[in-house]
């Protein structure tokens, strides 16, 4: 058979640009990753020759960070036993009734199996979420720096209320910053452990956010008008660590059950991010409207990943010196990064961070505006400190301009999920002789 | 830890419907699934005891239809191997150039990789060719019978131009069904091997659909507005038979590239719909959108399942052997429940069928309106041909009812996914018993 060479009519096609070629409305208007376009120049940086302490990557590497092992021999297991077709919608039973208990047993929280969604990860989670509350129009609340609540938006076409957040209260947003924006609001998002920060919202302020989400509801109960919904994402939430502790907003204040949907999953948690297994709990009438959007997505977990996770949940001392080690090895290497700011702070640069207290992630400040180079460049960004950092230093970091702040705040995200201790322990000479040659 | 009891708020919290419960304007329009409807039916009957031979399930059974060995040992060694992180966006590049390089082998289409994007199955790749080309009010053309194109018109918000079709053109389009409609299309659906006739396209056919297509197109270019395209789902497609030939729009029109996106997976061809791994093939501005979109979903395919299928597709004497063991098997089921409508139909029965082309499934015609049962109950639809059928014969079937058509024409779907040799056996005896009952 002769190859048809097709290149030719493809690129006659892509010639005309998006409008032309009848791309709708709503692809039209997603935006490009500001992550993945540093992440492609760090790689072009690094093909140089040159070598990188790459904090850029919101993943593991599986040297590094390897999944559980039982996880691992589940999967083999149910794939020899032939777990290989179509796991039910809403997901296998053994696998929504493990992560059932696993609420009871860790979180205190007692909901039915069919609160319980299993899909391919925390992303179609949010997806999901939005398609079965948000109509075109509708608003939803979130605080800056967030992830990606921004295209959420934009898929579903719902209008975003953003909400700057500051370092003194950990990037979480106050009560007082959210209540002018729920009265029409559909959505409120909460990530936590968050995503860019590092930080985990502590309780006071979340009992805050839960009294002004119930009072709302009780205003549009009495109105008769569609309650406010909280998105609570906590797929980080078993990385924890300095002291600090995990709340829910449905054990806070257990009223909270009919407005909240929890995000979660084994991504994060168990380092497996290409296993695609996250789950969804929350009031079993959105859940099923959730079931039906992600069953015509197909963004299902694969079924041996699920039977897997099912006998891993099931297994807590697995999961609990899984964590135990997981912890310590993220708490070392964040460590490391902190203590090298911290030190580089007594000595009087402008640098700062949040101490680690969960996921893979820190707040650093490294604000270098207003300084000039060697070869006499004043750098006048936060932009211009990443491209610094990054060719003199060999660091590489993601402002927070990336997760959607407008303004220059010279805060950075540094996630150690892909680097090693050894990596970690040369933060502090690469960023010290960086600083040093500046005037 | 005392356990939150949730039961009370979460039954408060249902007692509302789905408005009252700011449900979504297009969550509350997505309607539920007749087929598993009918599914939940035949597993209530089986479980009174009643022995089911049930042909409604559009899977495989591991037990008969295990998938290729290669496949299984492939996964095991990638975890094993640590490919446990997140692939990329647009899929793991070894398995894009897999499929780029199986296209241009089998199908003499010769793609650049750009062209290929890999996702979690066919489902997240058809929801990403409505998401990326439709927007609200756009037409999308389709013909009945049809798999769900009307819920992912839903999804998006898309007009539907519902096209029936007849027996005599083994259930597709003729052209003159479709040239009055495509004048303000966005969208023309086709599939074939077709869920759920199990016919196939033949090349005239087809040929006359790419003109209309191109003429078309060639007409909009002239006016400057933007083209139509052919989702062209091709899943089945390694699964023909009875000396039936796959074609595809690119290789008898090669000018079709610019307006083609095909859907394919390993799916069904490997028996794997658990593992979910699906590839799109089509403009590259396109598959870009759909890249972008399916990230936000995070509809990806699990990145162990993804280097083992690249490397299945490149063992091409392993596919070729299981796919003539596959075939085989669905040949032979498929005849037996045939030659039993035949052998029927030769003895003045209202019955008729299409004989296997690919898939696994058959159009099978049991019209049996108008009859009276030993009861005395007068038939009168295909619902009550299937209820009996089901409840005399123990053989279970979904009525074309079931994907579109609007009125009853006798015509029902039998897979043979999911039952034995034996089982297939036992159709004839079965539907010969029920019908000798009527009257």
């Amino acid at each position: 058979m002769a190859t048809l060479d097709l290149s030719a009519h493809l690129k006659e096609a892509k010639k005309h640009g998006p409008q032309a070629r009848g791309i709708s409305d709503m692809a039209r208007s997603l935006v490009g990753s500001e992550i993945l376009r540093i992440a492609g120049e760090v790689k072009a940086f690094a093909a140089q020759g040159n070598k990188v302490l790459d904090l850029t990557v919101g993943d593991f590497s599986s040297k590094e960070f390897p999944i559980p092992q039982p996880l691992e021999e589940g999967i083999i297991r149910a794939l020899k036993a032939g777990h290989s077709n179509y796991p039910p919608a809403s997901g296998v039973i053994e696998c929504r009734e493990a992560v059932r208990q696993m609420f009871e047993r860790r979180l205190g929280l007692g909901y039915p199996v069919g609160s319980v969604l299993i899909a391919g990860g925390a992303r179609p989670m949010i997806a999901g979420i939005y398609y079965a509350l948000c109509s075109p129009g509708d608003k939803v609340v979130y605080s800056l720096p967030s992830w990606n609540n921004n295209h959420y938006c934009t898929l579903v076409g719902a209008e975003k209320i953003e909400v700057p957040t500051r370092p003194e209260s950990q990037f979480f947003p106050r009560a007082e910053d959210l209540a002018p924006h729920l009265g029409q609001a559909r959505l409120l998002c909460l990530n936590s452990p968050q995503n860019p920060t590092g930080t985990v919202i502590d309780r006071d302020a979340l009992s805050q956010v839960c009294e002004l989400v119930l009072a709302e509801n009780k205003r549009r109960q009495q109105a008769g008008s569609p309650p406010l919904y909280l998105m609570y994402d906590q797929v980080y939430w078993m990385l924890t660590f300095g002291g600090v502790t995990h709340h829910t907003p449905v054990s806070l204040y257990p009223e909270m059950a009919a407005y909240t949907i929890f995000v979660d999953g084994i991504s994060k948690a168990f380092a497996s991010t290409g296993l695609r297994v996250g789950w969804a709990v929350g009031p079993t009438d959105v859940i099923e409207r959730m079931s039906a959007i992600l069953t015509h997505l197909g963004a299902w977990a694969p079924r041996p990943e699920q039977i897997a996770t099912a006998e891993l949940l099931n297994n807590g001392p697995a999961v609990d010196s899984y964590l135990a080690q997981m912890n310590r090895n993220l708490f070392t290497r964040l460590g490391k990064l902190s203590g090298a700011i911290e030190a580089l702070k007594g000595k009087g640069w402008n640098v700062d961070c949040i101490s680690p207290q969960g996921a893979i992630y820190l707040s650093l400040k490294i604000d270098l505006r207003g300084k000039k180079t060697a070869e006499g460049k004043l750098l006048r960004s936060d932009e211009d400190t990443r491209k610094y950092l990054l060719e003199e230093a060999g660091i590489a970091l993601v402002p927070f301009l990336c997760f959607g702040l407008a303004e220059d705040t010279g805060w950075f995200r540094a996630s150690v999920g892909a680097v090693s201790l050894a990596d970690c322990d040369s933060f502090q000479a690469r960023l010290t002789g960086a600083l040093e040659k500046l005037s």
